[in-house]
């Protein structure tokens, strides 16, 4: 079979993560999730990513909400609201027992990795879920009224501040995970995928972190992007509203564009059919499929054509 | 009115602590709580008799249980159970939400009794509740099967080692909190009761912090203790079989001794006037009342008994 690595935040990335568990045997398949989200609250640790990555992989995410767990229950964050205390991120009460089990892993001295390991393992996850790096990463998100750390843009303020720009504060310093280069470097590996996540928040730490950029860009195998945005709009999240704030026109090219020479090609939807003709030059190749996965069979069908895709490109 | 200070452990003594406060204008109220229960679980600070007292002071303690919360539920420490992590020391969602607000107002550098004070004002708690220093001391219970953390005795091991002594680590450096000093040493004080407390494991800790038992030896008010044994046996705990283990017969006789010449009168339950009969002469003045509280009303009386005693001690 062939052995992939796929880059990945949330939500969109972890809907393509899962259809690649579920036509990949589990030890050809590794997630490098971005960890530019984390944050302490309450002294817990919450790294919102890879949390969605092993929710969906386990059949545990709430496709209704789109993030945290289904059949949540919220009889601690209600009582932290009745205490007076901060309730504007919101942690389930099942979500907050993976909390404290990783708080009390990382206090044993575990690294992140070896601690996402573990909770995966719990979790019934049986693919690679590699933190990008076990040194903390985090996104500053830059906008007019100031900087502000992710989380405070993404959920206190409602991604409502306008973007001036990013920064991964930590990045120059952080190095992969052991796992991660080892993931990287391995020679059964045939391609490598970045999923369907926000390429400025999601996608954008991973590839900040210098030791991962150079192995992508020194890569023997094809690298692969799918567009998270399609026609003209972002399946979820503040993606178009950042290119729009940062870039103006919102398009599907512009993210071929942001991934630059480091894909060899990009996945954008059929719904985008008309970009194919204004490709430029300096595009990489374009790959039209159905991308937006609203069931399980949508999520695995692009799996699949990614990994067409792949083995055509080799 | 008479302004005094309790000094306490968990459940007897902070139902006695309710009967004062329910008798006492707040200002004139001062529990001081025993933090050698304390220790950290999952990354929180759990203070197991600290948030005792403050539940059954805003009347959220269990009277089913003994501990906890009233009307608690189970959803985060039934998921760490299916993740396979620890269960044995049951944290119920609304006693975990104390917790993390806790946790973020330790890390945000606030002292312990600052916390506390923060905590007991969200809950309605309007008596000062102040925990015995703000520097950990750490209850270890020497037994013949070793030393054990005192959690690891009490709710792990349920008590069933034989005890062979106690020491409390921290106890020689920790100062008592400048809240301690100051209701300690105001000039209005009336009296200090020794609640109805493990004198081993609840009140040992706090008199084993110098600074509390020197201004206690040098107190100008009265100091009186009311026994948690009861016709031999301990209302509720391991009192009386620590007891057994460490000094033979179980009485509240034994009691009065342990404390010594630091308390001017004991309170016996009625039950043990038996007890007045073998009265020695270095044992403290023994009064008798009815000190098993089973209801709101229970616990005022014995209140209005210690308050009139340390009136006629005046």
């Amino acid at each position: 079979m062939p052995r992939i690595v796929a880059l990945c935040g949330g939500v969109g990335g972890a809907k393509l993560a899962y259809g690649f568990a579920r036509v990949l045997p589990p030890d050809d398949l590794t997630v490098i999730v971005n960890t530019g989200d984390d944050f302490e609250h309450f002294g817990l640790r919450i790294c919102p990513d890879v949390d969605t990555v092993m929710y969906t992989l386990s059949d545990r995410d709430n496709r209704d909400t789109g993030w945290g767990r289904a059949a949540e229950t919220w009889a601690v964050m209600d009582e932290v609201g009745r205490l007076g205390g901060e309730t504007w991120f919101k942690l389930g009460d099942k979500d907050l027992a993976l909390h404290l089990l990783r708080r009390q892993l990382l206090d044993g001295g575990a690294r992140l990795s070896e601690v996402t390991r573990q909770l995966a393992a719990r979790l019934g996850v049986q693919s690679a879920v590699l933190p990008m790096s076990d040194e903390p990463v985090r996104t500053i998100v830059e906008t007019a009224e100031g900087d502000l750390a992710f989380q405070d843009y993404f959920v206190r303020r409602r991604c409502e501040p306008q973007v001036t720009g990013f920064r991964f504060e930590g990045a120059t310093q952080a190095r992969p995970s052991p796992e991660v280069e080892a993931a990287l470097s391995d020679p059964g590996l045939h391609g490598i995928v970045i999923c369907p996540s926000n390429p400025y928040v999601s996608v954008g730490p991973i590839l900040a972190i210098d030791g991962i950029r150079k192995r992508l860009e020194r890569a023997s195998v094809p690298i692969i992007a799918v567009s998270p945005i399609v026609a003209g709009r972002a399946i979820k999240g503040p993606a178009a509203k950042m290119m729009a704030e940062l870039s103006g026109p919102v398009s599907a090219l512009l993210v071929a564009r942001l991934y630059g020479k480091l894909i060899d090609a990009m996945v954008l939807d059929e719904q985008d059919h008309a970009l194919l003709g204004e490709r430029c030059d300096d595009d990489p190749r374009l790959f039209l499929a159905p991308t937006v996965m609203r069931t399980s069979d949508d999520r695995i069908a692009l799996a699949r054509d990614c990994l067409r895709l792949l083995e055509e490109l080799r």
